[in-house]
């Protein structure tokens, strides 16, 4: 961190010290816990930097007219927006508590974005007050309010309208209406009624409409690029910025029907595949993949008019695999035909219990993965998962297990039910310990709560 | 709450106040949120000590050695803690979050019970030390652990064995296995392991072996009741306590299946059922009936011997009821061939959004249920619900909505993602409010950060 502009030469990752335990970047995560406890969150400074620079490396080298915006609500800790910060990051900001984080990080109101379904109008108060870069609006209602109150404080604001073009394939869609009710169709306008919404909006006089808004980015840009052009030759609407939202990096899931598969494979004498599953990579190369098309399709598409910035809001990508969970084996028993390994944490640390995670024991040498185990957490309710049938190397009580890909959607969604939220400790660029973030205490869990 | 132990004669619990806004003990729910902003949790006293009364009452009526143990992580508030303290109950404790709750709330040790799976040796340690009633054991490991912590620190614990009797049909069983793997497998132990944890346990020098657990009761006094009378007679172990656990309060709930159904009778134009699902009553005439099935069976199955005493350990059941959630209407959009209602809580406050409650407009007047919308919260991920396909009154903007039975596995599993958390306000016996805990503010949420 003391070195945050300097050119980056850390160990590697991940490496086996000479005690056979699992070292980050030299540091051994044993003496790790011997100092912090489990369960115990630890940032990676240098996976960090490194993964936001690959990310706008790939981009901008196609498109230099490229914003990255770091999604704050997928980890919000100050120290990380802060380190962000210096590597000349944007931010997302999805509600006032972003806002406030983003502000308190450093970040100049001209380097935020403030996104969501969802704004009260403090909310709004607060952005227009600051006059962020851009709101992205979602819906008529909102488009109305945020006008009334810029006009009331006497502002003008830039802003752009979001619009679902999800590209789902017909069946997979109807299927998903038919058991549920397409839960994505409420976010943004569809493109029939953001129509209408870029109308209104270029017609009221404290809104700048200026920006285009989608999410995820993929296959977006084919439906969106052609859509600018329209906007721009009939209504007259400069677009200056075209954002893609997120979406870049996902841990790969399981759902039931994964494991409905698995188990008749078992029956049938099969091995498991459900341990196949890839990480989506977010490699340099598959990122300027993504870039060179979506450059090469703006330049097409929308050339001849002064180019537009494109802007990205990941999250995930920038700060999944900069995150690690340590976490320790209380008990391990067998029950109902499986072995159960009991850790110390789980859905109140790492909600999403689909994801399926890479898990190495870290105290001791391992060999191939021998035994397939659940992996439990501590919360007495049957949904408490770290891992669904795993397979991993035979777990001895009072293992530490180190969980990868932890530093997304996992502390900033941890809850306090039955346990007091761990420290957070970064691994800095010169393999130094900081706290970034104090362990609780029961105190701290109650210290809202007023005697009566 | 200055009246604790008087007799309560509570104003009805909700009334049409006459400028047509919903009251709750009298008190105005407009005014509540004017007062306190929203979202909003209140808890009514009154009810919350009718429901333990009525608990108890229906339960030691034909059984009086009867314990009924409030499950502190259902809601773990202090002042409800103490309310119920005050009313008599005991506690069922499942980490030391809640033995630190207990111990505050001034229930002594002899009130106390360990439950839980996951037991971390702190944890055992603080129960040994303070000698609570009961410990009930899950695992092996854990029964020798615990003999260990004890001889070191020189004393004897009494103890339960946790026994697994859950009553699944076999074809629901063996669905539940092959599309998951029946993850309520791993608590307790099963009858034939539980045989050999009795006989060690009664070989163990500082545990003393008088108690059975198992949850839920549903159908386990057919089981346990013989399995009892086994143990004694074979093993020579005296049980004094049979222990029920709980579950006797669960919301109705919706599923995939229940969805598609609707989707389908929507189709052939017939009206959707998925608000016809009742819950679970827990009136006193239904508590009595369990009672007396179980109060005549122990009589006649364990006649003879000395009287067990038996225990409950409801927590949804005490506080469900008497905790509402106040929140406010957003924005409403169509969207998708659906109305989305947002609001300003979501599943940050609810997170089982499967679960079907009852939800009011309290601002005005309302008429029958008129439309058929998604209350969605404002967290930005799909399955952020209040309520799927809900039929409600017709909602406007800024309208105040109530959301019933929010009281159990709410606060307690409530998160800061994107919010700080909410205000909780009493409506004690003379129908004054009294703040229970504070409403959280940005610096509240990051104050564990620290600076790098």
């Amino acid at each position: 961190m003391a070195q945050g502009e300097t050119n980056l030469e850390p160990k590697e990752q991940f490496e086996i010290l000479n005690n056979n335990h699992l070292g980050i970047r030299g540091v051994d995560l044993v003496d790790l816990c011997d100092k912090y406890g489990t369960p115990l969150f630890v940032i990676d400074e240098a996976r960090l930097r490194e993964n936001y620079r690959t990310f706008y490396d790939a981009f901008s080298k196609h498109y230099p007219k490229t914003i990255v915006c770091y999604s704050i609500k997928t980890n919000y800790n100050l120290a990380i927006c802060k380190m962000l910060r210096q590597e000349g990051a944007y931010v997302a900001a999805a509600s006032g508590l972003d806002l406030y984080v983003a502000r308190k990080a450093g970040f100049p109101p001209k380097r935020v974005i403030l996104d969501g379904l969802y704004k009260s109008e403090a909310e709004l108060m607060e952005a227009l007050k600051s006059n962020v870069l851009l709101i992205n609006i979602e819906s008529f209602s909102e488009l109305e309010g945020l006008n009334r109150i810029a006009e009331k404080i006497g502002v003008t604001q830039d802003i752009g309208i979001r619009v679902n073009v999800t590209k789902t394939q017909v069946f997979t869609r109807k299927l998903s209406e038919a058991i549920f009710c397409y839960p994505a169709s409420r976010f943004g306008f569809s493109l029939e009624t953001a129509w209408l919404a870029f109308k209104r909006a270029s017609k009221l006089k404290n809104l700048r409409v200026t920006g285009i808004m989608t999410h995820p980015y993929q296959g977006a840009a084919d439906i969106l690029l052609p859509y600018i052009k329209r906007i721009q030759n009939e209504l007259g609407i400069k677009i200056q910025y075209i954002n893609f939202g997120g979406g870049f990096a996902k841990n790969p899931t399981l759902n039931n029907f994964d494991l409905m598969m698995d188990f008749f494979r078992k029956k049938l004498g099969l091995r498991s595949k459900l341990d196949k599953r890839k990480k989506e990579s977010v490699t340099r190369v598959c990122l300027e993949r993504t870039s060179k098309i979506i450059a090469k399709a703006v330049k097409q598409k929308l050339g001849g008019t002064s180019e537009p910035t494109i802007i990205f809001e990941p999250g995930r990508a920038i700060v999944g695999s900069a995150g690690l969970l340590l976490l320790q084996v209380n008990c391990i028993k067998e029950a109902g035909g499986y072995k159960w390994v009991v850790v110390d944490g789980g859905t109140n640390l790492i909600p999403d219990y689909w994801e399926r995670r890479e898990i190495q024991i870290v105290n001791r040498e391992t060999l191939l993965p021998l035994e397939t185990v659940n992996l439990v957490g501590p919360l007495l309710y049957t949904h408490d998962f770290i891992a669904i049938k795993k397979r991993l190397p035979k777990i001895q009580e009072g293992d530490i297990l180190v969980i990868l890909d932890s530093g997304a959607y996992t502390l900033s969604q941890s809850n306090q039910f039955l346990h007091p939220r761990p420290a957070v400790v970064l691994v800095d660029l010169n393999g130094r310990l900081v706290k970034i973030r104090e362990k609780e205490n029961y105190e701290d869990v109650l210290w809202m709560d007023r005697e009566v």
